[in-house]
């Protein structure tokens, strides 16, 4: 398998992706070849500073760098020398098999959309977040702001989308899929909600445990937990902002400790046909030697695959 | 001024309620006379066992009282001698000046919203809740669920009527008065957002200081923190969860103590012509004493009529 990494994107480009890409090739099981892709020189300069052994290694040498403010769309068109439009190109065209960057998020959302084919059937790719849970489990929350205005169908497929991953990726067995509402009985919740259930309880692919409120969000109750874009995003920054909160008031807690998403990696988009993840800016070597281990993860288990058919 | 507090509401009634009433009458200042609704033979001995002075208790005899999961609307109409009943025929007849109750909060809702004048102009009351800060601050939060469905002109009025609130019974000064958003510029967000950010700009009754987001909710970023009723639902059941979660994981701090939120009593209805506060079912003797309080500073600042004023 070709995984891709963007050497450009991050605020810490391209050191600290070079000392991920260190990490994660002193490890045990190596079945990638990483294509690192950006400015060639550096990028030899620091391997070889780093000690890096160049046997699973291919550069990729790109001319231009898509900036962290820059409109997405336009950039793409504009500068197809720069890493991430040469990224999206070796992804499209099957030279990679996965694509890795902490650089311009809109444009990685872009690139997703756009120059991957989005899996049969599905309506719209969607992001999803962790979420660390009070007893030490794992929870996974979609939409987290990709898709502020959704269909009740969508959710049903980020229900799905959301329970291969969670199997698959997060190791839980039948996850328990619940609809992010404000109170617990069926009929509750705006238009959308109230056109959702059924369909999830319909859904012989999801086991589908009923809504869920604000305060189950960070409880165990559900492991997938499906919302639109707008209230996932809410959500998810409220629960990024207790990690810096518990710095700042020194509790040290190891669940709090768990809501610094730097560590993570970054996000997969779910529902296109390869792994496109997508890291912080200030992803450090841990968080993209962790992206690179959920490429690999994704592509040893065919996640994209088993989402296919699960949707179909 | 004549404070009503429904004796029959709560999961301990009238036991808490008297142990409340006492706490409030052994304090310095006790302008009001508190009217106790409920069944006068059971008040009365309790009144008498906690040895409660009954200089400023005036007793009203109910006959019923509307259960926790009773319908609304119809449990107040089939059951006219039931506490909340009485209360609010007492409130709106003038013979009190505000009404407690910490029973049935739908029917405290229908009774707020139709048997109590709304405000003037107002086109639908709100519910808020306080949002501890985590600099030790505090903040308001509207609408917390009475709401789910808003148009622009709505947010517009719950910032005006949060300001008022946050200012005279909060104590902030200039309160700041942010929108809750999935990003900080203009032109974020969903239609009703998109709407509402200009309301807000020209707005020259309130302090306006933009989007806020997630990450900001429990920063000190914003005083006022305007959304609709389904995100705001989702918001506060999220952070009451944290004293929850900081109980269950032995985490002692300030800051998460604040999240427990049956201490601060009950949470007022914005928007009608009369204080009248919604306490939590779990409500103690504190939660009593901190609501009744709350009743005597919403009327010695006269906040409706600083309401009706801000909003013409």
């Amino acid at each position: 398998m070709n995984i891709g990494i963007d050497m450009m994107g991050g605020d810490f480009a391209p050191l600290e992706a070079v000392k991920g890409v260190k990490e994660y090739l002193s490890g045990h099981n190596i079945p990638a070849t990483l294509f690192l892709i950006g400015d060639e020189a550096q990028i030899k300069e620091l391997l070889k500073q780093h000690e890096v052994s160049l046997e699973n290694i291919k550069i990729i040498p790109s001319e231009e760098v898509i900036g962290m403010q820059e409109h997405p769309t336009k950039a793409l068109k504009e500068k197809k020398k720069s890493s991430i439009a040469i990224g999206f190109h070796l992804l499209a065209s099957g030279k990679m098999d996965a694509f890795i960057s902490a650089g311009n998020t809109g444009a990685m959302l872009v690139g997703a959309l756009f120059s991957i084919k989005a899996l049969e059937g599905v309506i719209r790719p969607t992001i999803s977040s962790i979420v660390p849970k009070a007893d030490g489990g794992t929870g996974l929350l979609l939409d987290v702001g990709l898709n502020a205005d959704c269909k009740p169908e969508q959710l049903n497929q980020f229900a799905i989308m959301g329970s291969v991953y969670a199997q698959l990726v997060l190791g839980i067995d039948n996850p328990k899929v619940g609809l992010v509402n404000v109170g617990e009985e069926e009929g509750k919740g705006n238009l959308l909600l109230q056109a959702t259930y059924p369909l999830l309880k319909e859904n012989k692919h999801i086991n589908f445990i009923g809504n869920i409120e604000g305060r189950d969000v960070l409880q165990p109750k559900a492991d997938v937990m499906v919302c639109e874009g707008f209230t996932g995003n809410i959500i998810l920054k409220m629960a990024e902002s207790l990690y810096e909160i518990s710095q700042q008031r020194k509790v040290k807690d190891d669940f709090f400790e768990r809501f610094n998403f730097e560590i993570y990696g970054g996000t997969p988009v779910l529902g296109v046909a390869k792994p496109v993840i997508i890291g912080h800016g200030i992803s450090g070597a841990r968080a993209f030697m962790n992206m690179i281990h959920l490429a690999q993860i994704m592509l040893e288990k065919d996640v994209m695959q088993k989402m296919k058919e699960e949707l179909s």
